[in-house]
């Protein structure tokens, strides 16, 4: 069984979404697990305190070393991989996430306010991941976006109805364009070449569709696709 | 007031964690507002069906165009934005988050299954948005994201505490490290230049900081910045 662990501030924000619809069928079914650690509870004052000031000034609330460790000394396992949800890290990608669908379990720990103490990814040898370039109110939406990412990978959660191949950066392009009925809708048809029946033709064009729209939009991926 | 429309197969994930938090009390407060659309109530045939099977072939089902185009007409506002969350998509950006703030309301789209029909994307002018190199099992889990890094850009969402500047990408930077109380942690002291309370001296430390982490962690970003 797979297992994610989230920390998070905001226990109640979770499984939320990911107890519903096949990723709900696939816990009940013990193919993944979910364990919400409030960092909250590695508090030691009356006061339940977490965050601190920024030393050299600055704006905004800080997340303790000391607390932040001591909630995951007790929780994680050895050897297990920890990423802290950040802007600043190595960016998810979907090879990323297939080698996260792999390992037995993951720890994610969301930040919330300005961020982390720095101390805590430096001595508990924590990896920072980041979902793109742009700022969240914390960590809890990317982890929803981690897990969904890793989770439609596990074997038996998508069921055989479901691909999981032919798809957009699984074969470092983007995915060709698809259609579905009514063959004429609002007077524009389906290109020709998908009612001929010609399963080479149709391979042919929805490649040649992907390489243009992958050169068009991402010049990035084309160049990487090209090399090899 | 600032709106936003998500058109989904999966209603009840929302408004989820948007509700919760500074998120939920800026509801209450009439900041924004949140309109959840069920693509399935434009279905016509008594099974409600949204979906059919890929011409050429291929396994997956897809969005039918003539159902989500009823939904989105029935809808949508004259001249709002709509976004189709789609990994071929444009890249959510921190530049796109602030622009998306602006607008007086944005309509999301989230996909399911293996995507939509084509002919939707180009007869509705709908923007292909993506937030990142990976595969979702829909865009639910993309449309919190993209909510939350606009949520808590809207005037009034952060209180004062909170920092909006500063910050990760805010000024084509990675951000520098930040330090907390207690001042000595697990033999680890915080640099010495944050406690000289010299303020441009600090200043100085962080923005080399900020550049040396984004030159080794991310040249695409370093290459722009050097540029400006």
């Amino acid at each position: 069984m797979w297992q994610a662990k989230i920390f998070t501030l905001y226990p109640d924000f979770f499984p939320g979404p990911l107890n519903k619809g096949l990723y709900g069928k696939a816990l009940t079914n013990k193919i993944w697990d979910l364990k919400v650690v409030n960092i909250r509870e590695a508090a030691e004052d009356k006061h339940k305190t977490v965050d601190d000031t920024p030393f050299g000034g600055g704006s905004g609330m800080l997340l303790k070393a000391d607390i932040l460790a001591k909630s995951l000394d007790e929780n994680k396992k050895d050897g297990e991989r920890i990423f802290y949800l950040s802007p600043k890290g190595k960016k998810l990608d979907q090879k990323l996430a297939l080698e996260l669908s792999k390992e037995k379990s993951i720890s994610l720990v969301c930040g919330h306010f300005e961020g982390v103490d720095e101390r805590l990814l430096s001595t508990r040898n924590i990896e920072e991941l980041s979902i793109g370039d742009f700022i969240l109110s914390g960590g809890e939406t990317a982890a929803f976006v981690v897990l969904d990412s890793v989770l439609r990978l596990l074997p038996g959660v998508l069921g055989n109805e479901h691909s999981k191949t032919d798809e957009s950066f699984e074969n470092g392009l983007l995915e060709y364009p698809q259609y579905t009925k009514p063959q004429i809708w609002e007077e524009k048809s389906v290109p020709e070449v998908l009612l001929s029946g010609d399963h080479n033709k149709i391979k042919d064009w929805r490649l040649s569709q992907s390489e243009a729209i992958t050169r068009v939009r991402r010049p990035d991926l084309w160049k990487k696709y090209k090399k090899n």
